[in-house]
């Protein structure tokens, strides 16, 4: 049985929590919510991680060469522009990964422009808003399958 | 019932007739011929264009507005990094469209880095190869049904 | 009898067609209509010619040196910021022009703020709408009578 | 009655006074008087001011305020590269106005092209020397009749 | 007695004459009226001092010298950006200063990131309107207390 | 009653334990408990918060929305120029904050002139030491008081 | 018997129309007349192509897959600054070519110093004139002696 | 007793775990064992630490003021290139430090080339593999022994 | 009998007035007093401006056709950096000029390296004090004699 | 009898000597060889220099305006990027010259894609291996020739 | 018996003969004579070599190649800078290589931030002052050990 | 009796053999011989050397330690761009020195717009043609007699 591991960055538990006009009613347990769902479908374990702290993301992703994680869908939120370090951790336990983000980024402040995580990521997606995971999560899925 | 059209641009009319070893064996063909298929099931009709020329590629898009299209995927190609008069054309219908690239232009040369298209885009797909088109596909239909 | 050619980039065909709020309901036809109605007060011959290829504007600028083309006023709306080909036409031929922007671009995205025309052009008339055609037809008629 | 403001920055006051072979005869006095009698024309208030000291610009700008200026002309020269305080005396009145060049700008040295008007400017005029005056008023004219 | 000179550059002779629901009811003179209040409480002689005109504000500063002036309150306005004989004339008299900003100039165009005087300055305020200047005096006047 | 927070940034712990004839010997408890004083005299509630941690900053400005803070102070200290995470929480709370420094940023190293938080603040105070948090103390109260 | 393929680009259809004083009288026809004689003694197949159209150049290169072209030797002319479709057509035929210029483009405009081709061509010949496209064959020629 | 802390940043808790046959089998653990004995020979005690979290290490450093620290040894890994924090940290202690990297890091990705460590540190070590952490060590102790 | 007018930017009124331990204890008053003895020794007739104001400079220097001004010698002091205004009256009364600096400004704030007067200099001195101004003056005087 | 000299910069004089595999077998000695015989079918006369050291070629250069060299063709290898002093030299003999290198410099590391040479040079010859001598030479014998 | 080299590039024949309060009394002949000593040790054969031309470094390296030099230790002091002939130089040989630096580069003036060597070397110490060629020599050693 | 040592860099020893009506019939030996006249007349020892190579003038400027010389004039030519050598040798042996260039350097190339000597020079002389020597002698020797 695969493993899929979600991980979010900072702010993302926030998600819901206000302007629901703008950025909708779902929450991010939603989110996770609906991709247990799908990964029942695949047969596929679902692991998820939240934090606002970069040294626990670095540590999550270090655990996943012990937990035999085989693919990584990440969201790092506002460390897709700051983080070299979560970059490391990627390229060292060096699991596929697919880097998703919730608004397009290129419609938005210049500096979210630059990732340090797309050149190393097997693919991107973003402006799709939650839609963004479910996507990623079936390309994982088929990923997983085909290899 | 909902119109989706899928805009291919330069050489990739050539797709899987080189190096399929590296691209793999799939032509453009067949990634239209699966689209179909998807589209039948969501009960959308597709439009499919691929052309080498930009004037052409700006030319379907203006016909977009007749044939009354709800959804534009587009894959600019070498357009992407080219081409402001294309992007004025769906600047100018207006029409809802993704953006969607075979490979991860972020490993690539510098000049793939930046996109004319992406800041316009609802959404941006890449590097997830012939898969990119049908998770395209499914964020623009649940669109169109949300809407 | 004096003879000056018009020409207009990519996407001028859709002028009128949408958001008349925004842009008016002035058609490309009606501005050139406009200018043939002008261009019989001063009695100089007008040609017009619109293109969304590239290439097509190229090969009619050389035209012009056959059909005798004493001066050109071109928009070359996204070609302003793209075309090396059009400017190395208007080089060849060495027919003087006035580049006309119906919009301000200097109120625009940044790759906006650089033409590959106006370094070349005897003048430069932005952001005045369709008065600006007539305002560079004037200009030019007027230098036509000068020299 | 409507009133154009005419300004004109430092230098100007020297127009054909040297090197008639290059720029002409014409004297800025020329001009104005040119534009006075088009004025007439359009039954037309016409102000003019010149000066070589940024302040008074900025305070002439002030007092359209309380002369009821409806549009203004004004030719920065070489403040168009390095006020920010005639720029934001402008904002500050907030008339529309036209910028107008006598040379091509865009063929001169490179601090030259870049203006701190040209954003806030309804309209840009360059490279068609005094005649650029004229073509401006009657811009300016006929917006003022429009609105 | 201590003094302090409150100078203000171009374009600020017109707070509040226009767009009072953005820029507020305040004047000039209303400010001045209120640090002069303030001035008064802690005994302190206040000079006061506004300009369009560069020269005359580096002259101001010049004769600070002679009129033994212990703190200097500026808000450069729009020669922020642009006036290095305003920045040499604070170096050449060596008194300390504060620079205020009414906006936060951080939010505005990207020319006006840049001051020629926030490196020489003590202390540097901007967005808090016109509580700025208070902010300053109250700072100005505890540090002539201190020394 | 109405709430101010303030928060402090990476190394302001040490304050006042190094160097005292530079940095003085005003300690982190010092400051703080001058503005609690203040607050008091403004019938205000002070929270007070300082951390070395990123991530605390960013839940301890998430718990902001629940504790009902009106305003927060923050001084960012090294993260100014890091910290996408935190500017990102303070525009998810949309609390208006004010940004402080102690030095003078501009007299400093050249990366220290960027801040992830000016073009978010309502206003920034650099320069003045210690009297920075309570001439920020000062606006915000006035602020609140007006609204 | 090896077959070479010589393009041209945009504008050189006009070669030796106009000022010949400067270009010399040689029209394109003379060039390719003079390497067909050339690829006789060589015993080598001669294709040629010209064409002012970007896709038009893309598909020549497409066909050149199945009419066995052995090496290309290409003057993108106004396209080596702006097309990104044509190298990436010769990327996807993989048929190994040299960029040829006629004149010294570092002697031009600062945008002509870039080229879209010089990384992936075997070889760059520049500034030689006509010459340029006779030493680029025998380059061409004895390379594909040597393979 | 002189002492000398040894501080590593993020993921290289990780060293050894993966790809011995281009990271060497030797573990941080080892690194730090060979410098114990190399301590007992210099008669130097040996403060060891390693965290993922920038904090942590903000917060060691500042404990060094306590325990009497006379050196710093710094792997800064990525925080190197993020890291001002941890950059404050070590001036507000104002204990001499060397930087140490295992690879080199001009070999490596652009982003690696600018350190926020170097121009503080009174020396710099890279590429020579754990070799470089001894050699580091080598010269502490001796510029202890000497001052 | 030739003529040479010395122009002083702003602020150099204030020379010798203070820190005379760095600048020296020369006035501009010494500095123009020397140059008149040197004047006439060489028979030459000397005028001498100094203003803070730009646009007091501009006209001195558009007099200097009426009253058949040789040579000027010109320290643009805070100038030399920021007018176009200066630098286009020099250009419009075309006399050969040489510009001075008292300081050399290759040592100091970068935005001192930059000059709007030599590229139209016909030399530039700088860093040799008031000295540079006699040089100035006699190899103008030279220069005059020569012509 | 005409005269070309060709120079040939640092390490050239290793060539062939190290990784024949990758740069062939060829020496300079081979490449200079087979040039002598290229001129004796051209009846020119060949003068031969290579040198690690700048200032011999320079003097190299110099000393061809004293033995009527006619056209020069230069590999200047390392220098291409760093020598100013030998683009002086050629400026200086005004003898026109050819640049070739053996390698694509457009394909190496980016501080080669600059060359002080080319745009001075008549024709630029690149990545065409020892073949590009033989090719500059009979574009160089053509061309005195001609003249 | 392997064999090193010591390269020291221009001025460093200087060393100790000024300021040896800033740069120490140790002379180059006194860190060579420690470092015959230390190889002496290594049982390892130890060829130095300075000089202030770039000429004759390239061409001390190239010999290195005929006399079996195992390792070079280079501190290429102002040709850090400048000189790709002594770049290419080590290239051409092949022979790994550590760059020494006596100061601290990152520290003085921002030429001196990049280097033409490291991106080639296997290792760079820099700010240990004559420590860091002890330093690199038992890197050396140790690797030639292990090899 | 002082010593001056007036340092030329390479090429100059060709001044005045080729295009006397551009740079004149003066040669380098005429403009040495006008300042050994000079240096009589105000009893300094004059010390001259020329060369074209980098290193040779390294090596000069160390024997002027030797020789005692107390000033140095210096013309780099071309390596005012390019050597860090020379540099750091006037910064090793510590003696004032002034910078001349015969030519304007401002109106040339971009690449001579920056000097590696500028910052350290005690002034800069540039674009008086031959007349900068004897200016810079003056300065010196009058700097000498001060000291």
């Amino acid at each position: 049985m695969a493993s899929i591991l979600v991980i979010n960055g900072p702010n993302l538990n926030m998600l819901g929590r206000r302007e629901p006009e703008i950025y909708g009613h779902e929450t991010l347990e939603d989110i996770i919510s609906g991709l247990i769902d799908l990964a029942d479908e695949y047969n596929i374990r679902l692991f998820d991680f939240q934090s606002n702290a970069e040294h626990e993301i670095v540590e999550r992703i270090h655990k996943a060469m012990d937990d035999d994680t085989d693919y990584i869908i990440i969201n790092p939120a506002a460390f897709t522009h700051t983080s070299v370090a979560i970059r490391d951790a990627l390229a060292t336990v060096d699991i596929p990964f697919i880097e998703v983000h919730l608004s397009n980024i290129h419609k938005r402040e210049s500096f979210r422009h630059h990732s340090y995580f797309s050149d190393l990521a097997e693919g991107v997606i973003a402006g799709l808003g939650t839609k963004g995971y479910r996507l990623a999560f079936e390309a994982a899925a088929e990923k997983l399958e085909e290899s």
